[in-house]
């Protein structure tokens, strides 16, 4: 990049870099005549500040990291378009890394945003993670960090979250109204506090509507695929042909269950009743349309980023800044596979 | 952040600021005895160098910016994922900015990116762009840049793109093989080079197959939306009854199109055959599955980064560096929706 430097206009304007860089500032002490001169002339040679040295003064990057498990994925990315969005409004950049699920990269990942001195951090765990040292090390440079989704109910920051157990617990007792008395459920990796959530609010649902729980009617997502949806639809038939539900941890898997059920002439809802979870785009445009649990994702990264905005500014003002949780709401919305 | 300076590390090992920099940067000048007990300090002390500083020293920032039109999208995720694959692949972070199909917001997009300082720029443009000064404003500039997908043949850069018109033109032959003879075309918008040349690429097919082109066949997309495919779908079989091959800009669109002739008992492909682009996962799970064609969008994502870098080392070496472009294959997906 060719750099016009202060330097330069004020050799062209014969006046001091001082007054040029007050002139650009807009300090009082400058005739407006010498202001537009500067202007005029920053703006015609494309005059840009050089930011890193604004950041070195300020210490503000106005940039913010964002890491989480993955873009392709309708969840993430409608997250990802709240935080952008919102970020966009007050004028801050988003760099965005995925950890692929993997807790080694999720390390190095936060590692680089604190060597790059991001304002601040919001992350969604990898299924991975069940070792938090990366993440109390953000807490401990008293980096401002907000999680949301995949939290760990352990490190003391603000979240953006919502009631899993309650939003499963409605899922299945959906099921129930519907007639269901056996059901199964798929269920997310063994680490995720959200995957233990959902499962938990699957066992109370079963319990209140006095239906015994049977550790062989759940099933255990590694990889939270639609191909692992296939297999388990597959698998349960076969082991439990007298199913008939089925609550699965996510729509991209309940996808699956349905591509097989499909496949297999098995018909929902008729013999088999199956609701998701997250309101992914396709579920509306499969056969049969999948019953799920809308959980708002845009206004998740919205509130993520205001959440980690008030404390920047607190940070800023040298105030203290005590973490909060956001609690979002959800809803079962019925659709084709549960009527 | 509790700043840890090297003035505190020299301080408390009682040794110069300079031996301290030097030690941390591995100078065959410094005892391997200090540099130890300088790192083991650095570590203990939660020590990382201010990038800011750095990036002033070098000009370099290891951050490039990458603009496109939305996030929430099957194909972007996609060519997302692949440059956050490769960029993190050679120790670079990616700054992600979503212009909304909107140029003005582009425009303000570049703006930031060029201030940021960035080292490079990858972009996709916003179906709104008909206006080039912002980009022509990158390459005055001199900052690295690529265009991938929605690219304007005017701006001599890098790019990296499929043959538009080559794909269309495989799937609509695709349909007439299949004995289509009446077929209609739901477009882009105007502005898009992709769109245009897809629509050309109908054209051609037409042509080579000695089908009159009826101008009243084609529909034009205004947002590229599940809802707009719904609707043309159902003012072609309104207006066109004998209508009996539909080519779809993109599968988002074609899908609604499945979605209006599911609910309206069109039976598709015995009355209709469909064809969509961009092979987006959902296509495989929808009844009937669409056939399509699959655009490389990962590889488009690393291949685009990958040419991104190799201008960004020769402006390093001060090289000069010719733009090249990349053009990539697609296929034609036969699925249920042409058989």
């Amino acid at each position: 990049m060719r750099e016009i430097t202060l330097k330069q206009i004020a050799e062209t304007l014969g006046i001091s870099i001082t007054t040029v860089s007050k002139a650009l500032k807009n300090y009082p002490d400058v005739s407006p005549k010498t202001k537009k001169a500067v202007l005029d002339l920053a703006t015609s040679l494309g005059y840009t500040p050089n930011s890193f040295a604004v950041n070195l003064r300020t210490k503000e990057s106005r940039t913010i990291g964002l890491i989480i498990p993955e873009v392709v994925h309708h969840f993430f990315s409608s997250v990802i378009d709240g935080i952008i969005a919102e970020a966009e409004k007050n004028g801050y950049l988003v760099i965005i890394l995925q950890s692929n699920e993997s807790l080694p990269m999720e390390k190095k990942q936060v590692e680089l945003l604190l060597n790059k001195r991001v304002d601040g951090i919001i992350m969604s765990l990898s299924n991975d993670s069940n070792d938090d040292d990366h993440i109390k090390d953000i807490i401990r440079k008293e980096v401002p960090f907000v999680m949301f989704d995949k939290i760990s109910k352990l490190i003391p920051c603000s979240k953006v979250i919502i009631d899993d157990q309650k939003a499963a617990f409605n899922a299945v007792q959906h099921l129930i109204q519907k007639g269901c008395s056996k059901i199964a459920h798929i269920r997310g990796p063994v680490n995720p506090q959200n995957a233990i959530d959902r499962f938990l609010g699957y066992k109370k649902a079963l319990e209140k509507h006095n239906i015994p729980f049977d550790s062989k009617l759940v099933y255990t997502c590694k990889n939270v695929t639609f191909e692992e949806g296939k297999a388990f639809a597959k698998q349960i038939i076969e082991e439990h042909p007298d199913v008939d539900g089925i609550f699965v941890i996510t729509d991209l898997v309940a996808v699956g269950v349905l591509a097989y059920f499909n496949d297999a002439n098995i018909e929902v809802p008729k013999q088999v009743k199956v609701i998701g979870f997250s309101n992914w785009f396709m579920s509306q445009v499969i056969t049969p349309k999948l019953s799920t649990v809308d959980q708002p994702s845009f206004d998740m990264g919205v509130a993520s980023f205001k959440l980690l905005l008030e404390e920047i500014n607190a940070k800023k003002d040298l105030l203290s800044f005590k973490p909060r949780t956001v609690e979002l709401d959800t809803s079962v919305i019925e659709r084709e596979s549960t009527l």
